[in-house]
Parts: C-alpha cells; structure tokens; sequence
C-alpha cells in the first residue's frame, strides 16, 4: 500500500463512557484536555472492533504515538453525562495512521442497538466535541518502522479488517 | 477594535515547569493530553506577566474556554525535563482570542535570563511540540459577550498592556 | 439516628472499568493516584444502584466532599486490564458517611452475574488495592449539614435502601 | 541498620507549587486525588535537596512505588493558590521508606526564606492536607530489593546525606 492509496474510510465505530468527576472542572464542565483521552479510548475501542488490543501491539514491539491533534469543541460535556465516542480511520498506511472523533452525548438510558454507522447515517445524540488524530509506527528505539516490514501479520490482518468492514 | 484589526503579535512569554510522574505513561514520556494543561499554564502565565490573573476574571463572571485547540508532537518529554512554554497572544478582539505555544526542554540547570522573547528572535532550547488554541469571552450563562461592553475596564487594561508589550 | 448506631455494613456493590493509557505512568503500571478516582467510581456507582446520583445530590445543594482517605496497595493494575472496584458502606449518619473499597482485576471477558455480593462471601478476582474513605455532608457555603435537617426526602429514602439492602 | 532503628525524624523539605485549572473539579476547590501527586513532588523535592533524583535511581533500576498512603483533608486548596508541601521522611531502612507531608497555602507573594524546617518549629501557612506514605525498594522485576545490597552508594549517600541533615 503506498502513500497515494492510504486514504480509506472506515464506518464509524462507538466506545460509551460516563464524564467522571474527576474530569470536571471549576467552570463545572469536563476540563478540555479529556477529550484526547476520550478520544484514544474511542480508538482503543475502535481496535478491540477490529479484533486486535494496543497492549499486545505494544507487547510485539510496536507504539503508535500521535504526532499530530485537532480538537474542535461545540458544546461542553458535564458530570455523569453519558457520552459516546464516535471513532473511524481515514488514513491507513505501512507507515501512519489517521483518526477522526466526534464526541456526542446521549440522553440518559439510551440504547445504541448497533456498535457500527456508516459514513452517510446521521449519528445519534448532541454534537459536544469534533476532532482528528495522526499516528506514525515506531518501534522500541522511537524510529518510524514499516508495519509490513516488522509487523507482517499484523500489518495484513488489519488490513483485512479495516478493508472487509468498508 | 474591530474583527479586521484584531490580528496581533505579542512577544513571546515564558512559564517554566518540570516533568511530573504523574505525566508520564508507560511509554516512558509524557501522555499527550498533558500538552494542553501544559499550554493553559503557558497563557496563565504569560496573563500573570501583564498584570491579570484567570482568577479574578473569573471572579468578575469572565470566562474564557477553549473552541479550538491544535496541537504538532515532534519530540517526547521525559520524567524530570526541565520544560519551558512559550506562549503569544496573535488574535486580541472584544470577542476572541488566540494563541500560539512552542513547548521547549532547557538543559539541566539552564537559567533564562528574561520572561520575553521577540518574534524575531531565536528561542532556546529543545522543541518537542508546538500548538495553538482559540477561545471566547463568555459570561456565567456560557452566552458569548463582547469584553468591552462587559468588563471595559479589563478589556481596555489588557489592550493597553498588549500594546505596550508589541 | 445517633452516633452510636451509625456504623452499618452494606453488601459490597460492584462498578466495573477497563485500565485507560492514560491512567499508566512510567512504571508501567496505574499511577497510584488514580485508585482514588476509582473509589470514586465506585462509591457512584453504589449510590446509582441504590436509586440516587451525586449528580442530583449536588443540584439540591449537597455536597459530600472526602475528609479522609487510606489506601493499601497489594499489586499494581496493568493497561487494558479489567477492574472491578468493590464498594460498600461502613458508616451512615445524618453527619457523615464512610465507605469501604476492593479494587480487583477479573480475567479477561470474566463476566460478573450479579452485582452485590455479601460481607461473607469470597470476592471474585485478584486482590489489588484495599481502601477507605470518610465523607461529610455540606451545603455550598461548605459549611456541616444535617442531612435529615437540610434533605429530609434524600436521608430518608437512602437510609431506607441502605436499611433494605442490609 | 536493622529495623529497629529505622525510625528517624528529617526535618521538613519545601517544594512550591501554583494550583492548575486541570486540578480543580466542579465544587471548585482541588480534586482530592490530586495531593497524592502533590505528595510526590514533595518527596522528590526532598530527594532533589539531598543531591539526588528519583530519575537517576531509576535508571539504576531502583523502583520505590508506594504501598500505603494516608491523606486527612481539613482545608481545600483553590485554583491559582501558592502552595507549599513540607515534607519529611519517618523511616528510613534498606527495606523501605516513610514520609510525612503537609500541604498549605502560602498568602499570595509570600517568599520561604529557608527550605529546611526543624521538627520543633511552626510551619508557615494555612494547614489543608497533612498524609503520609510507604514506599519499598524493588527491582526492574517488581521483586524487593535490600538496597544497601542493590545499590550500596546509593544507599550509603543517601543515608550518610540523611543523618547529616537530622
């Protein structure tokens, strides 16, 4: 796969988590630079999908860093708020990864009866916060390896997936 | 001052910091959310160094979140690094704000000799990430208001404070 | 109910959480601040299960804030491992609350079939992190409350679920 | 030495720090977890003022995680307070490690002329949070380690800077 056909788009995958108190601040919302967190746990959670975890990624040598980060809030989240995460790769490559979020907030004891939205479905709930994420693979050492090279089975099985679930 | 003339370019200001535990990961460098707490203690302080504080806006019903923030990882930040946050203010206007971050690791021991850099001039230190963010003037009701109108005294205090720093 | 008979023992209720990156230091392991935000976790997911939610609680001006707080930790907690954060109550008043916490980690896809277990049954799990917490009620000038005095409705229907659970 | 004579009483060490916007939460005071790092600073503070860095016992394979940690809350700290953590350590073995700490609030510009206090002198500042904790030394293997064994300059330096102090 080189650079010019990397750019994929994968249907949008969910993570749901509840705002911990923790995360609040004295302007009594969730302090901004959750949302990053929020939204590696929407990837993380993208990945098990998939069938795959980071710590074994990690475990085989690999690390997925983000080089770059966009964040772009509408509205706050507060306390106890039931929040979904709304994540799908855009970019896929031997060499990096892209990632785009929306974080949305469902009214209390709603159901999602799907775990998958396609790019062209409306998604459920109130828009709070939009963003994307770069990644590059890197080995032990921090220098960028070819997921293909060092990674081969890896590399191939997700590749399978990402391109059987478009 | 109207939306044409708000763009600006304060000198840079310095807020130093060093590496807490708490802000590694177990990729042994710096979780990435930190940068933002990192860049809110670069605008804190950079504030701080003009004569007002966060704190008593707030106390005045000012507040000031983030609608937009970017962030570029070069290099990781490591346990104990002697860090420095070069912050400036390029957008002023009675509605917004903006900011630009070079977030920087000094030598062990490194003393800077001044609080303020020029746009012109060449920083020190290591670069590890750079970003920027944007933010509104609100009131406690989270509905934007113009500065001016709100807290003329604070908005005409700042613009003067800015003014005589470019 | 008076001081003498405030101690209590409720079942232990259950609040499950999968270990976030983010919450991981240099070690390798959770950083030992965060089982405080666990306990947290826990003490809200009890209090959900009873029926209430500290969200409500603090819209009718109550505050429970911690003014104590022991942990004892046996073995760390790892990425992506699957906690379980036991929580029951030792002490309930109309003054102040305490509570009791297991932090313990499940096998992978472990599922709990219920989620109160009984002061002498054996606990599902490897044992991690043992602690306690004690808690006072106050108004949002900070100051001690009553709780049959300020909430009468909320003292009664929590003592009358904790009562019932016992 | 032995474990009978492990006790000892150092004087208080001082680490300054400014409360952060992240540290704060929705009742608007500091997030009680966060004094556990705050602690950490503290202790690596004192270790820092003994000529030596958590960093470089690290990388020397020496861990020294905590297993017991105590905290009493009597005052919250508010965003933008100075901060001072006195902190001392109880026990000092080559199994393990004991501090005591206490957390309080500076007036605004107040300067500590000194950064050593003697058990029998009043600390400057208002009381909010006094706590303590245990710490053992363990290798890269997370086994205990007798560190006059492991590590016996580091033990002896240490030791030898620790009495010099009392």
């Amino acid at each position: 796969m080189n650079k010019g056909n990397s750019k994929i788009l994968s249907p949008w995958y969910t993570t749901r988590l509840k705002v911990r108190y923790q995360e609040t601040d004295q302007m009594a919302v969730v302090y901004h630079a959750n949302y990053l967190t929020w939204f590696e746990l929407g990837r993380t959670g993208m990945i098990a999908e998939l069938g795959f975890t980071y710590r074994e990624m990690e475990e085989q040598g690999i690390l997925l860093p983000v080089i770059d980060a966009h964040l772009k809030y509408r509205q706050p989240a507060h306390y106890d708020d039931m929040i979904v995460v709304f994540t799908r790769m855009t970019t896929f490559s031997t060499l990096r990864l892209e990632y785009e979020y929306e974080v949305r907030r469902l009214e209390k004891d709603r159901i999602l009866e799907r775990t998958c939205w396609h790019a062209n479905e409306e998604l459920p709930g109130d828009l709070l916060v939009t963003g994307s994420t770069q990644h590059v693979w890197i080995g032990p050492d921090w220098k960028p390896v070819r997921l293909d090279k060092t990674a081969p089975k890896l590399y191939n099985a997700l590749k399978e997936k990402l391109y059987e679930a478009i």
